[in-house]
């Protein structure tokens, strides 16, 4: 599949800030990155944005619809909405006139619109956010961010299996080690869902490392974090609060101080180097995993830059046939 | 009660670096708050070091117990050591030779004993361990922090209930605010558990103001996050991670330039703040609720200061007749 030809379909109108800096992203995307990207919003707010603005008009396109999903939308509403530019985002993939959809709108909404365009891959239960986290040694994936509150031993089997390829394809670790998220590394510790996935992980040809407690998820020994929808949640809101608490009581102390604020001055290459490491906008969006193609779901808050990455993200999981991996990998699993 | 008279039981040989942080909190629980401690330990261990220390004799006292639970050990084993200083610690509370316990030993081991040497509270169905934690506008709890990784509505119920009596005796707030922690904060988000305690706590008379996600651990909206011992412990394990994380990252990068060396040291009072903020010591561990008497899990890796503290949590907790409260409120609920 060459990407040269191919357009990644990105909905410009979901976001907290959109349609700006999806609009920033996208040109940042083509100018930069050679993609090429069909826009998918209302013609009027995208248009201005474009107006002398120097790219290749064949790279970039736009789509118009007038109608969009709002950020608090709940999914089923969002469902009835057939001509959203969120919708016409997704059809666009499922009708082959694009290689993967992304859309930094309500995420709910976007799981399930992407979830009944693309639909499920054969043999895969239920697809799972898969989330890239900053650490020592390189990035690392956690998933099941938050798509399944309710999680069976074979869908977290599943789970460590969809990472497996999505790491080996984007981030190119040849056999990525894979552990369980407990409250104990000991065998024995964990619930009855742990437990049994432990069993069952155990038994597959995954690189299953075993468990790995919240206290180590930026260590150096894992590559894939396999966790229920639930406590994936909310381990992963619980490092954004901590980093915001953290970092906002440094600053306040700094502030508080004449000398600190010079000292800080001095620092501040250092502070920048740190927000790089923890700034989400690099990995670019969490992946859907488990559907018939990819669909990348951008944080809210996303920038220019985070947007250009779901591109990225995107057409590598495209290029690298990223579904039919999973495909694969699952039937080998079930047979 | 005049706690002026009355013993706290500590194990002055649990904890990573036991003895010399336990006799040195206890020396200033002693000198600076006028405490009693007990300590429970190898005389031979002890003695040297006291020597030559001025102290009042008759408000720190030594029981000789030659044997000691290992850092390592597992619970099972701990409770057939009968004479361990940790055994003896809890035992002389229920002797009624002490007031509350204290250990920074081996926390699984620490929970087997004070539940066999304390017994539950009538009512309670199981103990929890409640951690405080820094935050804006104040400190706050988060329990069950990982006694029990399976829990039903009525026990995360009765979790907040005790933690309630815990905030008011210990940090003195006299209506906290209780949220449950979730996957999201609207209605219908989390599991079966998540949902069945939603109704449960509001059908009680607790101040509950509903869902917190993980993002939200340290705002100032909450004083009380309920939750069961899996997803606590990974809470509470994911937040040491990230601020470990963080801290690290910062310090290589300030490591990596001149520049930042001396801005760090301009700011060096600020990140002491900041230490001091996120430093667990001075919170003194984590009570056990639901005993008939004070049981305090000070981390393995507890200072003097840590030690200090948890004396005084414990001293808290007794002169509050805590256990009498959460007795009093458990059958008023039930009734």
């Amino acid at each position: 599949m060459t990407l040269e030809k191919s357009f990644i379909a990105l909905d410009a109108m979901g976001g907290d800030h959109a349609p700006e800096p999806i609009v920033a992203g996208a040109l940042d995307a083509v100018r930069l990155d050679a993609r090429c990207v069909a826009l998918f919003g209302r013609r009027e707010a995208l248009e201005p944005l474009l107006k002398g603005v120097d790219y290749p008009k064949d790279r970039l396109t736009i789509t118009h619809c007038p109608d969009l999903v709002a950020m608090n939308a709940k999914p089923a509403q969002a469902m009835r909405q057939s001509e959203s530019s969120m919708a016409r985002t997704f059809r666009a993939v499922k009708d082959g006139q694009a290689i993967a959809g992304v859309s930094a709108g309500n995420s709910g909404a976007t799981m399930a619109l992407a979830l009944r365009h693309l639909g499920r891959i054969r043999g895969v239960t239920r697809p799972a956010i898969c989330l890239t986290l900053p650490g020592l040694g390189g990035p690392r994936l956690l998933l099941d961010a938050g798509a399944n509150a309710r999680c069976s031993a074979e869908m977290l089997v599943e789970f460590a299996l969809m990472a497996r390829c999505f790491s080996s394809a984007v981030h190119g670790v040849e056999t990525p080690r894979i552990a369980l998220l407990c409250n104990g590394e000991e065998e024995g510790k964990g619930t009855e869902l742990t437990q049994a996935t432990f069993e069952l992980l155990n038994s597959t040809n995954l690189n299953f490392v075993g468990y790995c407690e919240g206290s180590d998820i930026f260590s150096e020994a894992f590559d894939v974090i396999v966790t229920d929808g639930f406590t994936g949640n909310v381990a992963l809101k619980t490092i954004e609060g901590t980093g915001r608490f953290i970092l906002g009581q440094l600053k306040a102390e700094i502030k508080g101080s004449l000398m600190a604020r010079v000292g800080a001055l001095f620092a501040r290459g250092a502070f920048g180097a740190l927000k790089d490491t923890m700034d989400p906008s690099q990995y670019g969006g969490a992946p859907l995993l488990g559907l018939n193609a990819p669909a990348i779901i951008a944080h809210g808050s996303s920038d220019a830059l985070a947007i250009r990455s779901a591109c990225r993200v995107a057409a590598q999981c495209a290029s690298q046939d990223l579904s039919v991996q999973i495909e694969g990998a699952i039937s080998a699993l079930t047979a």
